[in-house]
């Protein structure tokens, strides 16, 4: 059986979330990470106590953990000092911005838990602001760590609001798909101060991080136009054009001071977008893409004096035997900011199947070193995902997310392994079933072809049955073995 | 559009399969390989007219180009020599029994197109003869390179047979299973005599390859014991049952030497089975695993020399930071004999996804030089795959072994890629489609939102929507880039 405990940190009002699973064999529960929050709405303002002046990277700089750093330590099992020495070396962020009091802190580095991010958000085409909320709190269910909220078309506003007073979780948005609407799409009509406008307008509502394109410099758009693929993120696309039709440098990187100051002010996360992330196999770790790397590590260092906290985006579609330079190099360029990759797709010729070509990429990436891995979803380069394809491509990604800690070996991530394992061989079917990923799903597969409930305690499944069952024959086997 | 098309060799009856996809760019169409043989009931017999009295390693050794060897060649879009030589030195395998001429040759080597088996057959708790060869033809429909039959319960010859004169690849068995079945179930009543009889009755039937679980000896069972998931092949436990109710030595590695002179009568290749794979994460390269792996090493060697072919099975459950020693250690032992792996499994955590968490082992693997792939379904560990199964399951490791070609850097994998990608760029949804390996699915998914047909050639689809179609605003800073 799975419920929700709380283990009390050493502060008062620190409660963290597990989800805790009982087993049949009179060992330990299992504690699962728990990204679900308390439930209800709007979400009670947890973090409202704790809040201080300072940025999460200004107090631990100071030598000060914070609150939030007391809940993280207890989340991933590792002392709280650790979290505030890797926060304050820029190796990891605890985005939280002081107006989404609601969520509960996580961090996100390469000594932590892999973490996953879903997208989520209405487009012109197809969505609403109710439809984006029950993805939001889906996505969570199933173990999103942060969500972005990428909406366009109309309700932007209403639609971000609604999902941050009911996240949990740390919410991304990329402001430029909001200026763009201001400026009804054209995007030779994007100024710096309607930009500006936006991030405060959002900051003020909550958003915890953003993905600014500063990185995509007026000189990188001619690398661009040998590519198979040629400009695939939005925000990349978007400013380009801007630089293209205004001969003028990206706008982004000429103020990204003002915008360090303004993120400051409310601990707003930087996501460094890779707008020229590589959209193909034939395009990846090109020039564009790594020239635009380069300018993203001198942007870390710069937010980093405003103690700004700074993520850093990768791609995208790279093959199984180039992903490792990827972040070789982010991290020599970046100084260990985090690392934050979409996938990356290792082929392209499945899709509708992108949350598997990109969780081979995701778990190979996070092996490597990568903080956070951005899911992609079945309907990847094909429509807008909807409730089903949330759950796919967050299932993809929790898989590879928690094989890179297997491999990295993180503390305590193989006794869920081996909690499952043991229940498997002892024929514990429904300890098995509890700890699984998605217990409904690997219930109802082992029902479909022996769904009596004695079939729950049988010393075999329908997969070899009852005289072939392996697991069954090697018990046999120990039993009979002189001791 | 995509169509069948032949391509003929330089020997008369040679005429090699191919799916193309027609472009409507006017590129040349591009061709993918076909498994799906030529359909008809039961199949022609195709390689009856080439035969001759060797084994096919027999003749790579006297220099002989046979015929199934320019058939792959051209299949592989390679020389022929080389296909030869491979095979001549072991590293490849070209199983053919000379009773299953309908079998379009194949070819399975580190130096070719990664191959992906899918494990088919009934079970004593479920399923029919219909069902199997219906999931045959779905198999080989989803790309399966070759197909076990690991039918258990009655009907095993009658399924077997069926499956066998409708296959236009390679068939594996496990013969074992069937020799359990004629002792009731009894482990410890199977003789040599008894499994003798039954390798030659299947190989009367053209079985193509069989896994012998001759490397689990009598010594290792011990090395299991203080395992979490003990043994969990069934061939592995079912030997080890015997060997520990006998205190004797395995009676398939006793009599090896007679097993060898009776597959060269026919040219059946051996699949030495990993016995003592690790089941779970906790077990990964553990003593019991890499003992077995050095006595198929040497029954690697003692194979080769009466001219029998021969693949080696592999684990299993894997972490990802363990899975490169696992080949290389292979490769070392077993003279570079051609690596056939289960997965491996990255993660315990997600029965009723382990096509997913397999397929990053298996990309993995494929990348670091294993041949053929055995996918695992989403109801590994829960019951029997079904026909959805069987196809989610093929397009898993259809994506591994094809995104391991590419890391390989397999001449002409990347051109598949290639062509999807500027298809793409361009807009030419049906191209996409047609190119991608699920077409159907890919089409649906689109429409979904979009099903009008103006949307096929449609700018944008409803993932961003007309304003934020990043790839059609790259093509409008393409169109006003000063040249
Ligand atoms: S029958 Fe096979 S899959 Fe099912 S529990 Fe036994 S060993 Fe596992
Ligand atoms: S709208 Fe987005 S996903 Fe769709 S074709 Fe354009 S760039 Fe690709």
């Amino acid at each position: 059986m799975r419920r929700k405990v709380y283990v009390e940190g050493p502060r008062e009002g620190i409660r963290v979330p597990f989800q805790e699973v009982e087993l049949s064999d009179g060992n330990e529960p299992v504690r699962l990470y728990d990204t679900s929050g308390p439930g209800g709405s709007p979400l009670p303002a947890l973090r409202a106590p704790w809040a201080t002046g300072r940025t999460q990277l200004a107090s631990a700089r100071a030598g000060v953990v914070t609150s939030e750093m007391e809940f993280v330590a207890i989340r991933e099992n590792v002392p709280a000092e650790l979290v505030r020495a890797e926060i304050a070396a820029g190796r990891a962020v605890l985005p939280a911005n002081r107006n989404h009091p609601e969520s509960e802190p996580m961090v996100i580095g390469s000594r932590f838990l892999v973490k996953v991010n879903a997208n989520i958000g209405t487009s012109a085409v197809t969505s609403s602001v109710d439809a984006e909320v029950d993805k939001l709190t889906w996505a969570t269910r199933w173990g999103a760590d942060t969500v972005m909220d990428l909406s366009t078309g109309p309700h932007i506003h209403e639609t971000r609001e609604a999902i941050i007073r009911n996240s949990p979780v740390p919410i991304g948005t990329v402001p430029i798909y909001q200026a763009l609407e201001k400026v009804k799409g054209d995007p030779v009509k994007l100024t710096w101060p309607l930009f500006r406008d936006t991030i405060v307008e959002q900051a003020e509502q909550g958003v915890d991080y953003m993905t600014v394109h500063a990185g995509v410099l007026r000189a990188y758009t001619p690398l661009t136009t040998s590519r198979v693929t040629g400009i695939v993120s939005r925000g990349g696309s978007i400013m380009a054009a801007w630089c293209q039709a205004h001969q003028q440098e990206n706008f982004l990187y000429e103020n990204f001071d003002e915008m360090c100051a303004l993120f400051a002010g409310y601990d707003i996360t930087f996501s460094l977008g890779d707008g020229l992330r590589p959209g193909s196999i034939a395009d990846a770790n090109d020039e564009a893409q790594f020239a635009e790397l380069r300018t993203l590590g001198e942007l870390t260092h710069r937010a980093w004096a405003y103690d700004v906290q700074v993520m850093v985006e990768g791609p995208g579609h790279v093959p199984m035997h180039k992903i490792k330079e990827n972040v070789d190099l982010q991290v020599e360029l970046c100084g260990g900011a985090p690392f934050y990759t979409l996938g990356p797709l290792t082929t392209d010729i499945a899709p509708a199947y992108d949350h598997i070509t990109s969780a081979i990429g995701a778990a190979m990436i996070g092996m490597f070193g990568t903080a956070m891995l951005c899911y992609v979803t079945p309907k990847e380069h094909l429509g807008l995902p909807d409730r089903d394809d949330v759950k796919a491509g967050m299932i993809a990604y929790k898989i590879a997310a928690h094989a890179a800690d297997l491999a990295k070996g993180h503390p305590g991530a193989q006794a869920w392994d081996d909690a499952l394992s043991k229940a498997r061989f002892e024929f514990r079917w429904e300890d098995q079933f509890e700890l699984a990923l998605d217990p409904e799903t690997a219930r109802s597969f082992h029902d479909e072809t022996l769904p009596a409930e004695a079939a729950k305690t049988a010393h075999f499944c329908s997969m070899c049955g009852p005289k072939f069952c392996s697991m069954k024959i090697s018990h046999e086997i120990r039993a009979q073995a002189p001791l």
